[in-house]
């Protein structure tokens, strides 16, 4: 007898479980149309099943016993939006082999540990689907597998945290500086009371780990992803990035060339020209540079209760389209292409600086040079007065290597008349 | 014994169907690891077989005789990319009927008879897809049926016209006005000789038909999108536009309210904080506004041969693994809701005027009036001196129905001291 209803455990029921469990009882119609069966939501594990959370479940649906999901032969799929390492991963894994489905919202899970529960999907013929773990409401992943599948991707860049695109926003137009912003958006609930995951770039390295994974088809490590938050910038950088043309965003750069992978997370100086210098506030964008469709991007809601709910349960509309199809685990990409990451001689880019010097002669002819021994040329100098018989020098480099770049820094920290290098930015878009 | 190898049969090679043969040669290794599957071109359908293309192909591949392509067994699926209705629609319906895949990038054709094909292919167990024919290189349609599968699209945004977008990004750059944009697009050939299609929205309807079919899931005919192109947009409007903060842009818009569809094609004032009113030049883009997702934006080439080509070969590459799992024809969306359209009552939108009237005492006050009767109040109002003691007003209006706003109209023309309303566009985007 044909399978009528899928039955799914819930893992967590926090913002997002809660929006999972009111799109699935509000759209039951059009899932099932879509589908040709029909989908209900058949046990919720939470740790506490007494708490107070302003949605109402039928007596019994809540457990803290995790076995009541795990092990319920009646349950096909399995969501997980509880979030963490342990126990979760354990549980994911217990049921893979219990050969239930599982879709999950978890970036972290999935950059630590993704190869692992992906092979562990394959061994036991079950989905894996985790679109909602990189820009909550962009189906990005899904455009990567297939959208884009006959393509060969050559660079990503990602605005893929909204906390610090949002903070980062908030500096350019009204002038703030760091601590104001941070403690604005802690305020609003956009940052966390902790928030070194978002400022410190951690977040945006978990989700660009991810994307270079699926759109370069290798394995890639989180601790293979450059990381540098935007603790450091200031509103001076952004006042002077937007005078020359460019908006500091926070990016994820993943590049490939002659087969060779680097992955970081950056503030980056991006010219007013690129799309992506117009992306604001909490919104995240993946703009894709692929051989033959040259450029594309992806634009949405990072975040949030039902746009994040709504990625997991597009994800639970396939698993059940292919649990009808037969198709279940098929659809699981390994990566299948060796990983040769560069080296810092191999990693081209342009580069914003700002440095405070001595006022008096020379001081731009020896700042110069030192680029110059490093074969480093300039788009744009600017020098103008500072504070106390200083100079304040502004820079933009055309491409040079980060090994190069790296000689520079060191060189001029050496020099007696540059007191001080104020900032070094990656820099992206504009004329090349 | 399992089958290793797809035959395709291309039907055109023109610049597209150049672009889908590179790729599949360009990419065999690929292909065959995410399909499992060798993926050849076998015949390629052409008028003349002695026309010199640029590229070489294999002694008997070229074929002028459609028969060898339809009826050849070997071929599994057709590509069909020359374009126009008659003969192509019988040539794929027969392909359908012979048990062929067909994928297409013929916007016209899925435009006028979608429903027929798509109907034609569900009775055969056959697979249709046609994402290159809306925003070449953008999964859109796929995202339409996939990603946001579970949740209720209530309006899609789009440029989905580059040689318009073009048009109107140089106006709007360089102040150059319509005639001689249209003249250097036609001179770099992002204009046809006949720019009719193009200027006159017809090709934008087209694709908006498509959109608001898979969006909306209705039946929507192409005969009821309103239409109205950009032949008749000055630099003036331009102008006035930017300075109130608009950038003028020839939108698709599709909405639904109340289970009542409203589908439109026309120049539309888009206040420059919405990520539509940087997108210029050639590039396409479809805004989403979902129940949950909120919104969400796919940018991108909305044409040439390698974008197009893309979306050709991912659609390919769709088909394919379908043949593997068995489960082609399962994905086909036929429209299941019942279409109502709304009537000029019920259509809501901002507007944008612009009007020569005489220089003297009231008539601010009598123009004002006229909407006033029809409940129709302003944003924001500029009153200036025009040629020989006439002056000229501007009105941003909020929000009224398309039936009060063509009475205001009709009233203006009946009033001496009004002598000319230069122009009256919609209004998108900007506060509330």
């Amino acid at each position: 007898m044909e399978k009528r209803l899928v039955k799914v455990g819930l893992m967590g029921f926090g913002t997002v479980g809660t929006g999972v469990y009111r799109i699935i009882r509000a759209h039951q119609e059009d899932l099932r149309k879509q589908t040709g069966l029909n989908i209900e939501i058949h046990r919720i594990f939470v740790k506490d099943i007494h708490k107070e959370r302003g949605i109402s479940t039928p007596t019994g649906m809540l457990t803290n016993n995790i076995d009541d999901i795990l092990y319920d032969h009646d349950i096909d799929v399995i969501v997980e939006v509880m979030g963490g390492i342990e126990p979760t991963k354990s549980y994911i894994l217990t049921a893979l082999k219990e050969k239930k489905h599982v879709i999950t919202a978890n970036k972290d899970l999935m950059a630590l540990h993704g190869a692992q529960i992906l092979s562990t999907a394959q061994a036991n013929g079950c989905d894996v689907f985790y679109e909602a773990s990189v820009a909550g409401g962009i189906p990005i992943l899904r455009a990567l597998v297939e959208g884009l599948s006959s393509d060969r991707i050559y660079k990503m860049m990602g605005i893929v945290n909204g906390t610090t695109n949002y903070m980062l926003s908030k500096m350019s137009k009204e002038g703030m500086d760091y601590q104001e912003v941070l403690a604005e958006a802690q305020a609003l609930g956009y940052a966390e009371s902790d928030p070194t995951a978002d400022v410190e770039g951690h977040d945006a390295a978990r989700k660009m780990a991810i994307l270079s994974t699926l759109g370069f088809r290798v394995a890639m490590n989180l601790d293979e992803v450059d990381v540098r938050g935007i603790s450091s910038v200031t509103k001076e950088d952004i006042a002077y990035g937007k005078s020359l043309g460019y908006e500091l965003k926070l990016l994820g750069i993943a590049e490939r060339s002659n087969n060779k992978i680097e992955v970081s997370v950056q503030p980056t100086m991006v010219h007013k020209s690129h799309p992506l210098a117009s992306v604001h506030d909490v919104f995240n964008a993946v703009y894709i540079y692929g051989d033959a469709v040259g450029e594309t991007m992806f634009y949405g809601p990072g975040a949030g209760e039902l746009p994040t709910a709504t990625s997991v349960v597009s994800d639970l509309v396939t698993v059940v389209k292919n649990m009808k199809l037969g198709t279940n685990g098929l659809g699981v990409v390994a990566p299948y292409i060796e990983k040769l990451l560069k080296s810092d001689e191999e990693k081209y880019s342009k580069y914003f600086l700002r440095m405070i010097v001595e006022d008096q002669r020379g001081v731009l002819a020896k700042v110069t040079q030192v680029f110059s021994d490093h074969n480093i040329s300039f788009k744009q100098i600017v020098q103008q007065p500072y504070n106390g018989g200083q100079a304040e020098i502004i820079l933009v480099t055309h491409t040079s290597t980060k090994a190069d770049m790296d000689q520079v820094m060191k060189k001029m920290e050496s020099i007696d008349m540059i007191h001080h290098v104020k900032s070094c930015y990656r820099l992206e878009g504009g004329a090349k």
